[in-house]
């Protein structure tokens, strides 16, 4: 069933993926009712970078990246390139020259369930990766996989055009068609967190801002 | 078993905790005869914290913080916060709005046997964590755990007011009714390396330096 | 059969193992013929060293870093010591004093398939460490192992003698007789690369540049 | 999102789904384009076992069996469970009440991404299991997961009603509406793969069976 | 601090002990507050056994089994060998020699977070083993650990005298002084179950049988 | 470098091979200096196999088992397939048809560092496999790789013509020049062997028989 590259997609509307990507991740993870996350093994190459992008998909075999050229024709502006490896992997799948390629098409940055390299030249070029590892092994170009179908990346379950929200703590993925509801939630969480922020700041217990107390001595908590 | 808060705990004097920050994990490590040491699966959300506290401890069911509120409550100036789950579980149980309401009260910093968010927050915050994992993904407030009873924690044993000496290489406990001997075979330690390392400087090798040559030889090494 | 230490080690040309450490791990990787790599386990302590020198090889009990004084002996300006423990260790068997030695004597670095600590220091001293883990935990000097014999370190195979590359991508290991070719490859490699770069920065797609459209087809690809 | 128990699934017909049991999940995954295989962490709690039956989906918290109990209730004969976790979890979900209870509703086995315990019982009753591992640390019952609501479960996706097909090769979801397709499929290649093995047997070489020595030599391949 | 053999322990009595093993441990797990369970990468060497009895720690250094010779000294009849490496170690510290040793001391069994060897020879003999890995590397006898001194074993800590029961579940230990009285929760437990498993194998959902329907509404489950 | 098969290749005399098997893996790896061994997360598919043969290697790409057909023509009376992936890979490259293949020609065993699969068929037809993992996921035929080529197969170093032996402790590899020395220290090492095992047996103590006693007092080991 490998073989098949979907042309078009929909894309969520392009403020609301602005503003996921400034929420963060764990922000859009917890609006969204916590779900779509992936799993840890999944690190940036370098510290700081916070984007949000509509994801183009690659599901390819292991060790072979062809798809990847396939897959940068389809990318528009703001897209994050998604792959997963149809067998788990650590080769490098993607290094600076694919990514130069990439930004010329104004992709945002790749998160791939396998490995990456180059990536000093990536740091220098501000291109963010997620990765389950760095690995300089390439990779050939013999067979077939598929672009833009659904995957599964790092454990998440990824359609084409869904919105990728990546930063420090990790990559979550928003059904497109549920992103400018999951905004709304997210805006509203941290305009609460604010006020939240200041209180515990000042030095009020969490104890006494959520109302704990009753709870926890009904459940039995002994001080002793 | 669940559900105790021990209220007070005995700390180490101040000065000999922050003593044994200035000397560092591996050098403690030594000093107290190799003992005490967390598994290297910890790793800092960023370099050059090195920190030393009291601890308070933290027992919490899997993919449930709600035990850390009241541990917070526990804190005193200098305390370091140490959570182990009572079963495996990279969840991240802790983020900005905790550590700010844990730096109110004085607290130097988590070591945490799970995942940890927020971390951008976090480095800026000049809060350091060493954890498991860094993970978006949430936890509840469901059920009872325990505070300040004896956890093991990343394979090491840690009662309520050790000291926790954490840096860049790890963490180690130090029972708090050794850790004034701790601080003084330390100190020892650290005099006797920088004349060692002006040697070695020098030029001078090892197997000189420490008169290996007749051991070796004695145990059948060979040079060809 | 441990107890050998292999005194005289033949070295590539000074100019051949520079040249390969200006080209990087995954470019003299592709130019071998991707052989060589050493296992993504394997970490730099800290982003950004780029380094290649002769090896030093050191096959270890776990916990036993002893060879460790008898291997530095053995060093020559440019040299780089490359550990292997003889079944799985994660302790730290280097630190800042032996690194102290190991520079005064001229090695460039350390690769390590097991843990390193004061990793602090090292990285203020400058000394690139590529290990599986960062960890306090010291080791004895109680028992033999040996020096420049074969070694697998991190699954690949290592002779002493042979052209360590070392940077943020891993660590590739040139057999000493092919690293004059492999470092012709590597520059023709590197030549064509710049090219490339430029057409794929001016927004020529690979599939066009490689000419894959074709073949793709041909194999079945379906666009739709 | 969770709290969502969907009460009514449509199931592949029985006949089909006992098919693919027959089959078993080396020849099911090929027949269907090798997609819808778990992750090889999956293992039998016993040797022997082959079953096929229609996915009862569950997602589940860390370490909380609640939503088990409220599954159980939506099996019909010929089902099995299929559990995972939201996050990654160790936890014995499941023992020998819940396979009593299972087993008296019809239910053919578990699928379940986190641990199990109670294997000799398990055994005992032909209660067969695939898990992440076996452990005997329970869980709690305080927070809603759902029932029958699409979930990734060893990084493959599970719809409920989705036909699995387990043995001791792995776990291999077959999507309920193609499941026909695929058990002709898989028959078909069954059947071809017979007189195969009759002629390997004999001595012919796959080399001159596939034809592939043409193909080799065109690739470059170099007898020496 | 290593270099203690600690040669008198207190032990439960063996009537208690033989009544632990017959419970087994996820129900003595679950009858002392879900505590003392080991990590699930201890897993047996063969299927079927249920031991239980009182510990003899070892605390050996990494690849070094000298201790064990010192450890069978103190074994009684009835005793269990507990071995945990002072760092993470995949070595085959035990085999056939050593399991002749023990068992005509009396030894029922071994626990270790490290590998053992010779396993055909010891499934042979009867001697069960719970181990992170089989692994034929040996180990040297070179330097000193500790016996009967508290160790930290698979996450969980041990002192000696306690209570370890193990069968295919895993390992779960008791101290010593709360023996008796997790004896007498155990068989209440057991005796509880027996009743819920006849009524749930006649058809009995736990849903009514637990009386959770009322909560999981309060809670908020919907079904659709 | 890919794309060479080597097709004459020395072997060890048979009844050389045949006494190594009958040693079993623990004892010849002890017996040639404790070199030679696999890592431990290489497991046999079914307990009890114990085998020794010539090593026919082959070096695949991931997710490729071109090659294997390839081998299979180069296999001789008594050899055993060993096979190591470029890069980690745990498809499943071989099952029943390749076993039928290989048995044909005299093969007795396969050792692979990636997954196996139809596992149930391997261990009716009593072909023993060692692999890293069992699944069902299979792979592709379009790239070269060697065969009879030097491969580093889990952490060990094979030339083609080797001798391997397996069995439930692992495997170990033999150098074929070395392997008739290796099982003539083998054979003593079990003579001496026995009449250990005997006095050990009968109650005397490994402090003892191997007269530790001296040694552990001068290290410093004290009874308390």
């Amino acid at each position: 069933m490998a073989g098949i590259v979907v042309r078009t997609i929909e894309r969520a509307p392009r403020e609301v993926i602005d503003g996921l990507a400034a929420c963060g991740v764990a922000t859009v993870h917890e609006a969204q009712g916590r779900t779509g996350l992936m799993a840890p093994r999944m690190r940036p190459i370098y510290a700081g970078a916070r984007i949000a992008g509509s994801a183009v998909t690659i599901s390819a075999p292991p060790g072979d990246n062809w798809m990847v050229h396939v897959a940068i024709e389809q990318l528009e502006e703001g897209d994050i390139l998604v792959l997963a490896p149809t067998s788990a992997c650590e080769d490098g799948y993607f290094g600076d020259l694919l990514a130069t390629s990439a930004m010329a098409r104004g992709c945002r940055g790749l998160v791939i369930d396998a490995g990456v390299r180059d990536v000093r030249d990536l740091t220098q070029m501000g291109f963010p990766v997620w990765s389950r590892c760095v690995h300089a092994q390439g990779t050939v170009k013999a067979t077939l996989g598929s672009v833009n179908v659904p995957i599964v990346c790092a454990e998440a379950l990824v359609n084409a055009g869904d919105v990728i929200v990546a930063d420090d703590d990790g990559i979550c993925v928003v059904p497109r068609a549920d992103a400018a509801a999951v905004l709304e939630a997210a805006r509203a969480r941290e305009a609460n967190e604010e006020s939240k922020r200041q209180r515990l700041a000042a030095g009020e217990l969490g104890l006494d801002m959520y109302d704990m107390r009753g709870k926890l001595a009904e459940m039995g908590l002994k001080y002793v």
